[in-house]
């Protein structure tokens, strides 16, 4: 949870304001003499509920600075915001008073509480801060009539409880009725000044109405009317709600215990009502050290989705891509016994498997509703002649919630339709990432979750600082989860400047425990104690294929057996109290293209050159994706970004081709939306190659602003290298030792027009718009690079 | 100066101590009570002054270490370093008691000192801290006679006011008789122990031979023999000489005031004499951000050589090779016109020039005998058929100082002779770099003496952390020195993670600067104000060979010109103030492996990525050398060095390579010893190119352990490139605007043996001796990586 507190005062006569941001507030001191709370007469406080995607911040800092700057009144803004990357929260708490604001505490006792967005009415307690007679204001597409039945019993006890004002507005129809689609932040807004009151409404609509001007009138008239036109509608078609008295005495029944673990009762879910601060230090004893349960995200079932892919049996060519690509592993592929059938729950519709091997299961693709976030992705590459996936309102698909948990609690992973061979096969496996808070349609986290469904029960991972650690673990989110066995990877965020460090120390860290278990198993085979499991343990243990067995059957006989003297049992002690070390391990960091170009590069240059067997994945959005998309060395020439507004001039530094320097080096370049087979070849290789490796992975994202949204982000890929500007290829130092070329361009000549994909990215056709001439020249210098990147590339895997 | 501080304290009874270390104490408090000085009968403070190459701080650290561990006696221990790479001077503060000694404070009232070096008798006072009738042991090769000769007056008069006791032992002749060579530490550590008496003797010997069997027992009989006699030789050799009563009546003259500047005589001068500390702080107002008057080291003299060369007039061909390689600037080509020799000082022997307009001058080498360092390198480079440049006896080539003197006072330089596209040429421009404390023979400070000749005059220079800030810049020694004009290299030392930012900084700074006056200039243009020079001023802004002409016109033009209003003022003034800013400046990076292979290697990556005109060099010793050996990623496959003790694994980082990728960068390897002028066409387009450009150097090392010492430096280089072992190329992104390849060849297939070579340096052929099977792996490994690269490097020359 980050927090951004902005105290913006007004300086009276001058109006002057300044604006400080602290995240160090302590948030749970009490009120003091002084405060607003206890002294002040006349003042405001407010709390408002919002998306972190509908504008609400940015209105209620305008609001904030239209009170301080035009009045006399001093102003204070806080607004709290989730890490979610998509269906975020955000709450802004503000106060106005005539005396200046020492109240560095969130509000708790609201004059006006407002809910922009009617699905937090079930999630969390929205009017619990309202004090007795204040205002609540609720943005929904209900009648009044519909209200009264999609209020939550306890809100409404609640509100005739505290005799509170009750308005409604159906912001949502407005904004669509007038051209803005989702932003109903100014209808918002006016509805707001209307409400508390502050000061003359028709000064507010010109200062509204000023701010509007400011921001938009280069946009044109088309524009500004329509937003003007927002700021009157907020205001003329608020409607007041008479509270029936009836809803004072209704009968609020205890809801029944949810049927999830302790831990999720206790602690994930409290914190995810946004309660978390009432949570006691004593909560988290034993996980002093940060330490957090897996798989938390598995119950947090947000429906975010809008509109979520329906399966159509009868279509399906069981290609599985769909599953493949899913940035929210919320689509699997089943395979089902005889038994797991005739056990399956009303409508788990089934068809029989295709391909060698598979013939005697039954084979499904099962969504989980409330844990997509409606991309599209899979619809999108659904390779079947009439697609076998066709998107649907969330509403209509709810009853496959229990096929899917059927799916994933009742039916038994198939090991032996596991093959990271084909793509197909690759996706029988469980994916041991899943439901992030990712965006909708993330071209990160789908090679994040097949790697997980590759080693994922034997893995270390270092995550730098950046989207993949906003998604990969904000508490209380866990998407990092464990397989029925137990195993899954061990997660750990670094900096951003140290990531391929930290994930290099873990390595040395468990290299050590594995070294010194190596010598007792030494010791033990000389001795001829448990000889042939120690002996098959030592010849395997960098053997991915065959470690885990053997480390099973090692650990079982050194258990088995009984020590002759003290030395023999500290070894055997050592070896119980280490046996996670004992597979085989797979050591990775994982990170964005600013870590790895950029701030962390000199480390993660520093551990490819150590030559140990460590797995470098860097997701190249070719930009500062997390902080809001800064430049970065990943960025081409001709993209407009921050620190490059005008456009990048130089070109994309080539990370691959430095690492392929060293000769010692896997590295590989790849983008699954071009070539699935291509990117799993790729991962499989670099983790099977007995030094360090390098993944490059071209991930489109929201920054790119692709003119299709991020459903395309998978044909994207394709586009991006079709015209020549993304190529994949692998550099296999193994091959030199056969005396091939160790160096494989993988992707076809380009054939496309580049500066047409350029063109169908805002962060390209900005340019254009903003400066025709220079972009002409970056467009072209673009071309030129990727056509000298491209030569390059077609030289190397010419060599003989 | 660095000092550093270790408190050894005896733990009685257990005879444990505690080793600290620590760089910030105060060493100016005065003795309180409980004190050494002040409470404690029977004990004993020693003061011992040696080189920093003899081994004076090992031996006395051995010494306290078994007074520590054997005795019931505290023990504290001191060492002051000063920076010198070659030539260096120890002081070591002992101090031991049966009290515990809490003395933070260097000795100053000792009982007893030492002086292991004759040279220092003139240079530094070394009987100052030495206590009413102390003792004080003199190491030198005087007999009693010549001891009355060569000890200086002050000294005489001092000891015998001090009523001393005065021994002396020619250690230096001892250890080279038991075959010790220069390491006359064993031996003056068994004279002390004799001398200051505070365990039997028959004791000391005991231990400092328990420790020599500790130390040497794996290296065979007779290195223990030697070390054995040492011992005894150390107390069988000692000679008292009686102090004649005549000393305490001799008539000490007031010395001559020396010629040199005020700030050489009041700050330099002290602080090399060791009396530093006594500065007070008012001495450097004006100077409070670290700034330091450039070029002091020209002042020092240090007259550190054995052996220094002797120009041979008839012999010599003219081509300026001595000069170019000569680490320290201290034998250069003087070109006279006739009132030139006319006044020349007796001796100053001369003859016709050689070469293209040169006629009319006459020529002659001219060696600085006191700034040589006698490594040789010029003698050994030296083409001619029957040498010019002989070694000698420093003692018979004093007279060459006031010819020294003469030339580079009082002989103008004569600039149409300098010519940079010529090794010879070159030559003629005055090094800006000069006299440094770099090691004898040092690899890395002709480039750098290079550079300064050819753009010192405006250069900024960021220095990254290592042996070229040590020998660079360490207060009060600033080799780094101005022409005639005043004009010389700004230098800064940054830390070791950031000197190509800190450079990059200096760049944007400068620039900044730089672009206000072309708006200004653009503004009188416009005006037409002093418009032609403003314009041609502008127009050569970033043009090397004309900016500075066009600078001094236009700095002229406006001053000349009268501001007509405020505005016009405020410019005018802001030009003026900021006219050193005028001409093209040349931005510079310097530092060694350890910075751009690995610690600064981010940075430098960021830099060179940024496409700006900023020129990195890289000396590459392929290792850290100012720490100790330590191995980077930069030092090859095979070779030892520390945290790689049986030789590193992994190849040499292609550091070029990696910069190459960008397409943009100028790059270049270099190794003077194999093409003088390729290293000179390499330097000259690299600061010419007007984007950034890394030059890789060849730097033997002291630490590469190169068989026929440091005298042999420049043949290495040769070695190295022949045996391919290092390569020779250039990387010029300006001929692909042409359709050129830009990548050069420069150096020849390799011919020699490239295990030949590593068996000539310590660093590989330790490894043979240590580890002879893994020798010969690691040997094969080298020759294959070298091979492959080579391989590369063909291949990238023969692209059409």
């Amino acid at each position: 949870m980050v927090t951004v507190y902005e105290n913006l005062k007004s300086e009276h006569p001058k109006n002057n304001f300044t604006i400080g941001i602290n995240d160090d507030v302590t948030f749970l001191s009490l009120p003091q003499p002084g405060d607003i709370d206890v002294a002040q007469a006349g003042s405001m406080q407010c709390k408002i509920w919002g998306l972190g995607s509908d504008g609400t911040v940015g209105a209620n800092k305008n609001t904030t600075k239209i009170l301080g700057e035009y009045t006399n009144l001093y102003t204070q803004a806080y607004f709290v915001y989730d890490s979610k990357k998509s269906g975020g929260l955000t709450q802004s708490h503000l106060r106005f008073a005539k005396m200046p604001i020492r109240s560095p505490y969130l509000v708790s006792n609201a004059d006006f509480v407002a809910c922009h967005n009617p699905s937090y009415l079930t999630k969390y307690d929205i009017i619990k801060d309202l004090k007795k007679g204040g205002t609540f204001l609720l943005n929904c597409q209900w009648t009044q009539k519909e209200l009264e039945d999609n209020l939550p019993d306890e809100m409404k006890k609640s509100l005739a409880q505290k005799e509170a004002k009750l308005y409604i507005i159906n912001a949502i129809d407005i904004a669509k009725g007038l051209g803005l689609g989702g932003r109903t932040n100014t209808i918002l807004q006016a509805a707001f000044f209307q409400l508390v009151n502050m000061i003359p409404i028709e000064d507010a609509v010109k200062y509204m109405k000023d701010a509007i001007l400011k921001s938009y009138s280069k946009k044109g008239q088309k524009v500004l009317d329509m937003n003007f036109a927002a700021v009157d509608r907020g205001i003329s078609d608020l409607v007041q709600v008479d509270i029936p008295s009836a809803w004072a005495a209704l009968n609020i029944q205890a809801p029944a215990k949810p049927n999830v673990p302790e831990f999720i009762e206790k602690v994930v879910n409290v914190m995810n009502r946004q309660e978390g601060d009432i949570l006691p230090v004593s909560t988290f004893v034993g996980m002093e050290d940060g330490t957090f349960p897996a798989g938390t995200t598995a119950y947090e079932k947000r429906g975010a989705a809008v509109d979520v892919p329906q399966w159509k049996l009868e279509e399906c060519i069981q290609c599985n891509q769909c599953s493949y690509v899913c940035p929210h592993a919320s689509i699997r592929p089943v395979l089902l016994n005889e038994a797991e059938v005739a056990n399956a729950p009303e409508g788990f519709k089934t068809k029989k498997a295709l391909g060698k091997g598979l013939d005697k299961y039954q084979y499904r693709m099962q969504l989980s509703p409330l844990d997509c976030t409606g991309c599209g992705s899979c619809a999108a590459v659904c390779p079947a002649k009439n697609k076998a996936l066709v998107m649907m309102p969330l509403a209509s698909q709810l009853e496959e919630v229990k096929r899917w948990n059927y799916a994933v609690d009742k039916v038994e992973i198939k090991k032996d339709a596991i093959n990271f061979n084909s793509v197909k096969g690759s996706q029988f496996a469980q994916p041991l990432f899943e439901f992030s808070g990712a965006c909708a349609g993330c071209g990160e986290t789908p090679y994040i979750k097949l790697v997980t469904q590759m080693f994922g029960d034997r893995m270390y991972i270092a995550n730098a600082s950046g989207c993949s650690t906003a998604y990969g673990g904000s508490t209380p989110a866990t998407p990092y989860t464990k397989n029925r066995q137990g195993c899954g990877p061990a997660w750990s965020m670094s900096l951003f400047e140290d990531c391929a460090e930290y994930g290099y120390g873990m390595l040395l860290g468990s290299e050590k425990i594995r070294a010194t278990i190596k010598e007792y198993a030494e010791f033990f085979t000389q001795k001829g104690i448990v000889a042939a499991e120690a002996e098959n343990w030592i010849k395997t243990m960098q053997d991915s294929e065959n470690s885990e067995e053997a480390s099973l059957k090692f650990s079982q006989a050194i258990r088995a057996y009984s020590p002759k003297n003290p030395m023999e049992t500290e070894m055997v002690d050592f070896i119980i109290k280490h046996k996670d070390f004992l597979p085989k391990k797979s050591y990775w960091a994982f990170g964005g293209d600013g870590w790895a170009y950029d701030i962390g590069y000199g480390g993660l240059d520093h551990v490819l050159a150590s030559g140990k067997n460590i797995n470098l994945l860097v997701m190249d959005t070719e930009v500062y994706s997390n902080t809001g998309g800064q430049s970065s060395k990943s960025t081409a020439a001709g993209a407009i970004a921050k620190f490059a507004s005008s456009g990048k001039r130089t070109k994309k530094k080539d990370l691959g081709m430095m690492a392929i320097s060293y000769g010692y080096i896997y590295v590989a370049q790849v983008a699954m939306g071009y070539d699935q087979a291509q990117t799993l070849k790729a991962i499989r290789e670099a983790e099977a190659y007995p030094g360090p490796s390098l993944i490059i992975a071209y991930c489109p994202c929201i920054e790119h602003g692709i003119k299709g949204g991020m459903s395309g982000s998978q044909m994207e890929m394709k586009k991006a290298v079709e015209s020549g500007y993304w190529h994949l290829y692998t550099y296999n130092p193994q091959l030199k030792e056969d005396g091939k070329n160790p160096f494989t361009l993988d992707s076809k000549a380009p054939a496309g027009d580049l500066k047409e994909f350029l063109r169908g990215e805002v962060r390209y056709s900005s340019l254009q718009l903003a400066f025709p001439e220079l972009a002409d020249e970056l467009y072209n210098k673009a071309e030129a690079d990727a056509k000298e990147r491209y030569e390059n590339y077609k030289r190397l895997a010419e060599y003989k």
